[in-house]
């Protein structure tokens, strides 16, 4: 079956008798490909017929699909003629894993981050209608974005909406994780309503089949008016808010949901069909650990293991670790996260202690002001975020901690460079929107060590402090070098003439190797480990301006805002004589690709930083 | 009875009976106020009873009470000893208009900005369960600051919660202007409900009184269990997602508003109080016209005629006005706003094209990518947001606009300082934000005329581009200057040699004092405005840094990652020979006090500017 897919709409020639047949040879197709490549394997083996039955009642690229998140649109991708970019899935220069309206015209919106599918699907409703055009517009969003904020402005705004406009809700009880709060014991009790059948329009039907309400109740509801009646079919929360609401749906029937897409094809007015999936549904490693199976490396099919030996630990392993330890000693230490208990590691910190892990959901905002909020109760909240995710809470950040200077850690995972998941992922921004809040700490470590000692640093410190550190595994060498933490002081790694290299955190690592090979040229650089961003170690500046010519920083930042300008600019206000090279992301966004690959690509490698240093000096 | 209130919880001396006396006072006494130092009028007249009731069912400071945005809480600052403080509210080392822990103990978290309430007060509830304290946490949030995500991340967080937490809904329809959305709709519903008296105990009573639903109902719903009971009495929208629901009552009913906060204290979980407010109350003008008494200059008691005569258009004026004319020619051209449909101007452009402008409430992520999406479907879509509000969509303009090079206008209101809003509305950090994102273009405009021929260009421009402007009275002179505004391209106002300064936007006007001045001591100074913060214009500093020794940057704007340290970074770069000195906003909050006078604080004032150039020449 999986052959005579090859372009968009090629569904279309499939009998409805088949459609099962295909969606296990799409299973397979996928479990086999992401086995060598890695990937997002259980949240897209869960969507397999949820996005068959789509692409059957749609015509693409005429009707737009917005995915959310976007980590579960392989399969759609398959179904849009993209089977053999599997092949170099995630790699440089390959496809991408996530939608991206530059592989086809099939793709409505470039995702990644979470919660954004109702808001772009949204307007491109209302350009349909102004521009008097006639095509579908679905957003497929999951119950875990559901928890972020901006889904319900969104869901708030197309309530007001005299269009179709359809929401598929692709429930699995999970985000990356077990999902949380309040709507996520609402779905479930929707999920365990037993109106399975789904249709709405059998309003008698789903009444009876509610356990607990007598015939009287049943009759009396069929008599009074629709209002009412939505109060006690499922989906009232939505249909309150003035949202129609279809559902559940078994997301594995692709009959059931069909018939129910079609259905809401003839709403006039937004509508949300409530759809039940199993994330890793098909492979049965993945179905039993989805969160290990959300994103994988490569792995062995039969024993579901991962192929590549783990080599040492990680920098949130080294984070997890130092959480736990540090929680013992202070009882008022608490972790917060935004639906990342794994990824972060906090899940570490929460079996030890149950009581003091906050996991708020998708909710970066809501975070950060409840970590202010804690502090403020005595508390010393950490709130452990990704770099690229942390950007949703920029003013939260601004406004509720740094404006009342409240001692809130952010504990930055993922900053610089993460690799396969590409533009969306790249934590290549924090070092400027943190440095331009007021009272705000920011530090970066060199190596493990360093991370255990900067958490430890910030928890006895005051004021809100940030600390920024890569993906993947923890740098352990440079472990001669232990001078203690000192606020706004650099760690001199040693001390040369004429010229100094200057590195932020994961950088540290490579121009150790820069270093190394100037010296084999005959010079004696200065080498000095930042470990502030900010403040700025002006005194350090200030001394190295007596006897040196040339000043480079290297950072894995954006050059706007980052840590090479605030030098440059203090170097120029104070010590004009001193030349200042900033090595840093040029105004670009870095595309997925292997870590290594891409710092060479975007002039981050040793060699090329010798380079920039060779080139810069010729020309002086 | 005013006269007796001096501390906080002196109100506990007052007797019930003469508490609509107190409340009388207390509203002249705010009327009186503010018409001579202006300021939030209308939201803080809707709240007497409401804070009236608060604080005497609390005792404080032990208890905590957030106040959302914080415009509703001068009643609060009258009960906690801050009656003196009104006579130089907003004023330079005055009072502020919103709550300040810096103030006093009994300002639980400092205020602005909207819709964080739950989430601080949430994290005050989780410290205080944890470290087994014994006090009450009331967050006051109004129904507009409803319609932003972050409330919902924390109610969906809150409703975890197994201990008592208030939620005090203060409902009077309005977020500035008319609220928006489903949920609006919603909450419309539950006021009209007749179950006015608000205890949810009388279930049957409300259920009673429920239009359209006859006896057998009631009888049968009766007989159920809690669970569905819920469902048809008011509130279950919260009740769903696991939150108690009290109310609606009446607002300005001190005996009704205390039994159901008596009531909301034995809750043992989160609860909301659904209180119905009237926006202006007890002042006719105010009441009638809540919008303009929202944020009010001071004014005529009797005709309630603001007494400072309007001297000419503002920025927002030029604005709406521009947009108007382009709407005209350009059909795809559409307006968003979060709430501020009269504080953006956008207001004329809905009357003229009232299918064109998209009031989202006060939802800036969902405005950004919401515009994302129109854009995508074909539209022009400008977005007009406050300069410090947009803070809340960095990532959404990062990752749904920049990210996929949309062509969406950013109209940033208010940028710069503002006056008497103080820290929380400052506009000082979006050139920071902005010129971090790639694919980003940034403006700013010397003058009235700029502003519309920047806003054509961005028009016909291609990819994100901002255009960010003052609050307040727009510029009008330097009109003999009106060179074509091209890409990327500074104008050169005067060429001289020797010194050059670059103003951003709304420092133009100031520099040019500046420049004037240094023409009668003698200097020949070169006199550029920027015009475009990103890109910089690389060519005008290539040709500038010939003939001239220093460079003189100029913006309202803090100083790390701001247009100086990009200039600065560039110079430093190619042109080490020329010096540059960047003048800007240090690495601080700024208070509230009047804009003049508050530049000259920070070293913003044409005499400050010409002291920082001479003393830095000096030290050359």
């Amino acid at each position: 079956m999986l052959e005579k897919i090859n372009k968009p709409n090629d569904i279309h020639k499939i009998a409805l008798a088949d459609f099962p047949q295909l969606a296990e040879e799409i299973r397979q197709f996928l479990i086999e490909s992401v086995s060598q490549t890695g990937g997002h394997l259980a949240s897209n083996l869960g969507a397999v017929e949820l996005t068959l039955a789509l692409h059957n009642v749609l015509e693409l690229p005429q009707d737009k699909i917005v995915w959310d998140v976007g980590h579960q649109a392989y399969t759609h991708k398959i179904l849009t003629g993209r089977k053999e970019g599997f092949k170099k899935l995630r790699k440089e220069g390959g496809m991408s894993g996530f939608p991206k309206r530059s592989e086809s015209d099939c793709d409505a919106f470039d995702a990644g981050h979470s919660s954004n599918s109702i808001s772009a699907g949204l307007g491109y409703v209302r350009a349909r209608d102004l521009l008097g055009q006639n095509y579908r517009v679905v957003s497929v969003i999951g119950d875990g974005a559901l928890t972020g904020g901006m889904a319900y402005e969104a869901l708030n705004n197309a309530a007001e909406l005299k269009t179709n406009f359809i929401i598929v809700l692709n429930d699995n009880n999970m985000s990356i994780s077990k999902n949380v709060g309040g709507m996520s014991s609402y779905l479930s009790a929707l999920r365990t309503a037993e109106s399975y059948t789904g249709m709405k329009i059998n309003v008698t039907k789903n009444l009876k089949k509610i356990p607990r309400v007598g015939t009287a109740l049943v009759d009396t509801m069929r008599k009074t008016k629709s209002s009412i009646k939505q109060l006690i079919i499922p989906g009232m929360l939505f249909e309150n808010m003035g949202i129609t609401y279809l559902g559940p749906v078994d997301g594995h029937d692709m009959r059931q949901m069909m018939r129910l897409f079609n259905e809401a094809k003839r709403v006039e007015g937004p509508v949300i069909v409530h759809v039940l999936t199993e994330k890793g549904r098909g492979y049965e490693p993945a179905r039993k650990h989805p969160d290990q199976f959300h994103g994988t490396g490569p792995f062995d099919i039969k024993t579901g293991k991962a192929l590549s030996q783990k080599k040492g630990p990680t920098y949130t392993d080294v984070f997890a670790d130092a959480m736990v330890n540090l929680g013992e000693e202070h009882d008022r230490l608490v972790g917060i996260t935004a639906a990342m208990k794994e990824g972060t590691g906090l899940v570490r910190f929460e079996k030890k202690y149950p009581d003091r892990l906050f996991d708020v959901g998708i909710a970066e905002e809501h975070a950060v002001s409840f970590a202010a909020g804690l502090a403020l109760g005595g508390m010393i909240p950490v709130v452990a975020i990704y770099s690229s995710f942390l950007q949703r809470a920029v003013d939260q950040m601004m406004h509720d901690v740094c404006m009342q200077n409240l001692h809130v850690i952010f504990a930055i995972d993922r900053a610089g460079l993460v690799g396969a998941d590409g533009e969306t992922h790249q934590g290549c921004f924090d070092l400027s929107y943190l440095t331009m809040m007021p009272n705000m700490t920011v530090m970066a470590p060199k190596n493990a060590w360093e991370l255990r000692k900067m958490l430890e640093f910030a928890v006895c410190a005051s004021g809100p402090v940030a600390i920024r550190y890569p993906r993947g595994g923890a740098y352990l060498g440079l472990e001669e070098f232990e001078s203690p933490i000192q606020y706004g002081r650099s760690e001199v790694l040693y001390r040369g003439e004429d010229l100094a290299v200057i590195s932020v955190g994961s950088m540290t690592e490579i121009c150790e190797q820069v270093c190394r090979e100037l010296k084999e040229r005959g010079r004696r650089p200065t080498f000095v480990n930042a470990r502030f961003v900010k403040p700025l170690d002006t005194a350090l500046l200030d001394e190295l301006s007596r006897d040196h010519k040339l000043i480079v920083t290297v950072e894995e930042n954006v050059k706007n805002g980052g840590f090479g300008e605030h030098v440059a600019a203090y170097m120029e206000a104070c010590h004009p004589e001193v030349r200042v090279l900033p090595i840093a992301i040029w105004n670009r966004f870095v595309e997925h690709g292997e870590v290594g690959s891409l710092r060479a690509k975007i002039g981050l490698s040793a060699p090329d930083i010798l380079d920039a240093i060779e080139k810069y000096e010729e020309q002086q």
